[in-house]
């Protein structure tokens, strides 16, 4: 499949699944339910997996389908599609607007192709490992050269205490120049698009980094888990302009 | 001067406002100074102030108005307006939708009514000590009666640990449900709409917190500074559910 026929097909998914959410954004009567494992579920996030997951099926029978809210279809053909309709649920269910949809396009296990979109803003970020754009415009991620410049993201830094190091944590906060807990996909939109540096996750899902990693590849940044490996298969990601990624491992696994 | 006629003349210079501020948001050539206190500043503060000021000049010459970039003009009149255009300029200039415009009018120095604007979700709430509103809809802080299950909020965890106690901060994260930096004014619309309950913020100017306690009065909520007390002339915030309040205040004072 070429990048130019995933492009406008993921911008209909998304633009799909955004027809749903949006109506329930900051709606007082929104319900919220707990799943099983704990966390947040509402009827837009199955609503908006429902509509893409009947596309998909529609116009790539042959594929197969991982979706956070209804499991797996053919997880071993050839080309996969893994869906979350809304990352960031926490936020969502909050009325605040840093969520959004990912869509992965995986091809033999490895993802070639992401969209983060978020559906208030409607800001449509894709990426395909060689280049990234928002809204149809090229971006690239800043340069930014050194640490102390560097605007730092994470999601909750309660999960930084639970499975990393915390003193580490706070060094590396120390070391830069913004920290802020502009989370869950939306963060990595804004390294994307050039206006955040640095993005870590100490615990992540599959379907949370998979439409990640060809977005900030393509937009020139590096994508790693904790240690500075192989993002895909592991459960943590630090994202950064490549001047300042080295240092950000080396940091965050100090002792 | 009456509620029914400051609602829509706030809502009048937040829309004026507005109309400055949102095509420079997340744009790509947007441009950040830094003044001479080491906050940043773009032309969409300046030009959003000067359209503010002008209209209430032409419609209430009698009145004074203090402004974050164009400073003081009968700072003693009965009536004073207090205005900050962007409130969140480091979230605007990164391209995140976490800033408002606030605006309050004082009668003898005491803040009578306050409005918080967030420009890009179009979202207008007023308040005036006795009721609170949401895009005209009337909103109360939600029932909150245990910190457990609270959302707790502050603009920047760096200022707490400078200005503030750290270990009790970390103490107060630890007793709540779920901890952001969903800051500067936003997080307050979020409390006063119901959708967050806790909100710290450890250094505060007036232009900052004027406009929030007609707000969160208006919400039903407790709005005092760090040690309990009155917010006005103080240098931090501490609003909360009135149930949580007083628990909140004794965590973060505890040593």
């Amino acid at each position: 499949m070429l990048s130019e026929k995933i492009h406008p097909f993921m911008y209909d998914l998304a633009q799909r699944s955004a027809k749903v959410i949006k109506p329930y954004f900051a709606h007082p009567d929104l319900e919220v339910e707990t799943k099983a494992d704990d966390t947040p579920v509402t009827r837009a996030d199955r609503a908006a997996e429902r509509l893409m997951r009947d596309h998909i099926e529609k116009h790539y029978p042959q594929h197969g389908i991982i979706g956070e809210e209804f499991g797996e279809k053919d997880p071993e053909a050839e080309f996969v599609w893994v869906l979350d309709p809304i990352d960031g649920t926490k936020s969502f269910a909050a009325g605040c607007p840093l969520f959004g949809t990912l869509i992965a396009l995986l091809h033999n296990g490895q993802p070639v192709a992401g969209a983060i979109h978020q559906p208030v803003l409607d800001q449509f970020c894709f990426g395909d490992n060689r280049t990234a754009s928002l809204n149809g415009r090229p971006v690239k991620m800043r340069y930014c050269p050194h640490l102390k410049d560097a605007i730092l993201l994470t999601t909750d830094i309660r999960n930084v205490y639970r499975h990393q190091s915390g003193p580490a944590f706070e060094n590396l906060v120390d070391s830069t120049r913004l920290f802020r807990t502009w989370g869950d996909c939306y963060g990595y939109l804004l390294l994307a698009s050039g206006w955040a540096d640095v993005m870590i996750d100490p615990i992540m899902n599959p379907w949370d980094y998979l439409a990640l990693v060809p977005v900030i590849r393509g937009a020139g940044g590096v994508i790693t888990n904790w240690q500075g490996g192989d993002p895909i298969g592991g459960e943590s990601i630090v994202a950064a302009s490549r001047f300042i990624h080295g240092r950000t491992i080396e940091i965050l696994n100090e002792h």
